[in-house]
């Protein structure tokens, strides 16, 4: 069934929704007819079910049928915090990440960055639009905001604000991502810090520890930069009984 | 450190390696001096820890200091079997699922794949380079090799030789994969089969049941063709203790 995020949205409590603008045209491009039925999502983890009645260039009306939570939602909220990579790695991490079900992404100045965009804000229409696209499309409840970190600073105290915050390291002591996991399956939040291309300099990572962040090992392989947010991802949303 | 591949290997019991051709070449490139180490894989999980002793445009020779067991593979072979995507979708799971920790790799034509090669193995020296390239950079112990299977019954048959078979799946009656896993957290091997854009038709799906293969869910979200074997692949190392 097609899917629709409407944000600012007319649907709570009412019997009829209406869509307008690019949603419309959609419905429109998408052939559906009068008596079939599509999803509106709330954006915040409600979906509701709903038949066609009319629709014509500018807007849609549709009759709402079933309020239910939307079951794409994982129980736990995941924030990715990853130093930015170049080129469209960032559009892969976001893709990949919202599929995965991560909570939200923050891309910041790592070190080691090669990128360098001169004004990184104006990035984030663009790149809160692929996460649009993938939560659509991957049936999610909610689209994952994507931001900008001014500055590490900003980074760790995001990520220590989250109940399990998970540096993921190549090198050094380091605690396994499986022991660090098990040890907290019922956590309702978490953050995973990834670097850039280059991965971390160590003084990176003794802020982080300093901070006290979990410094993690995914084991013996080396993960390219917009992989290892995903991976990491997918091990909390198994280890919280996520992908069921 | 370095790393190079040396498949007809001059290795086990001798003192001295000898590379040749690209990897030489590569010794060149990479600017290696004479006195500075590399690590020489033999694809076979062993690594050769060497001191460069001279090299030329030919040969590199190399005096070998230490041999241990890989330490990035994984002690669990996981084989994906995938139903054929569109172009550098093929790619981009080769290059995710080596770095995943993969074993092999196997492609087939599957009901729904929109992509339809007149000779798909023509194909497999490309996606094998892709492989050894990922396999080399993520530090790997083997070069995971990629394969194309003739019929849906091959690759039902190569699934069910493992032991711990999941097709992953997107509706009907499914068990969660976190079930299955925490189940067989112990296994030495296992098998994940996903579709193509499309999904699969059912009928691969009750071929698959009767197989006795497990039809698992991974929850709600809808994951690309793309995405669905590595999260899954990932799932497999952490639920057997492969990710720290």
């Amino acid at each position: 069934m097609a899917r629709f995020f409407m944000a600012g949205t007319n649907l709570p409590g009412s019997p009829t929704a209406i869509l307008y603008g690019r949603d419309a045209e959609h419905i429109r491009v998408l052939r559906i007819r009068p008596g079939e039925e599509v999803t509106i999502c709330d954006t915040k983890g409600t979906d509701y079910k709903c038949r066609l009645v009319r629709a014509d260039r500018e807007e849609a009306e549709l009759e709402v049928l079933e309020v239910t939570p939307c079951r794409g939602e994982p129980n736990v909220a995941v924030t990715a915090l990853c130093g930015l990579p170049k080129g469209d790695r960032v559009d892969y991490i976001i893709q990949k990440s919202v599929e995965a079900g991560v909570h939200d992404i923050v891309f910041f100045q790592s070190a080691r960055s090669i990128a360098r965009p001169d004004d990184p804000y104006r990035k984030l229409e663009r790149w809160n639009r692929i996460s649009e696209e993938a939560a659509k499309q991957s049936g999610r409840g909610i689209i994952p905001q994507v931001t900008w970190a001014a500055d590490y600073g900003e980074v760790l105290n995001t990520a220590v604000h989250t109940e399990l915050p998970l540096f993921l390291y190549e090198t050094g002591e380091r605690e396994g991502l499986n022991t660090v996991l098990e040890a907290n399956k019922t956590c309702k939040s978490a953050a995973v810090l990834t670097g850039p291309e280059g991965g971390f300099e160590p003084f990176e990572a003794d802020l982080a520890r300093l901070a006290g962040m979990h410094i993690c090992s995914m084991g013996e392989r080396i993960f390219r930069c917009e992989t290892a947010p995903v991976v990491a991802i997918a091990a909390v949303m198994y280890a919280t009984g996520n992908l069921s």
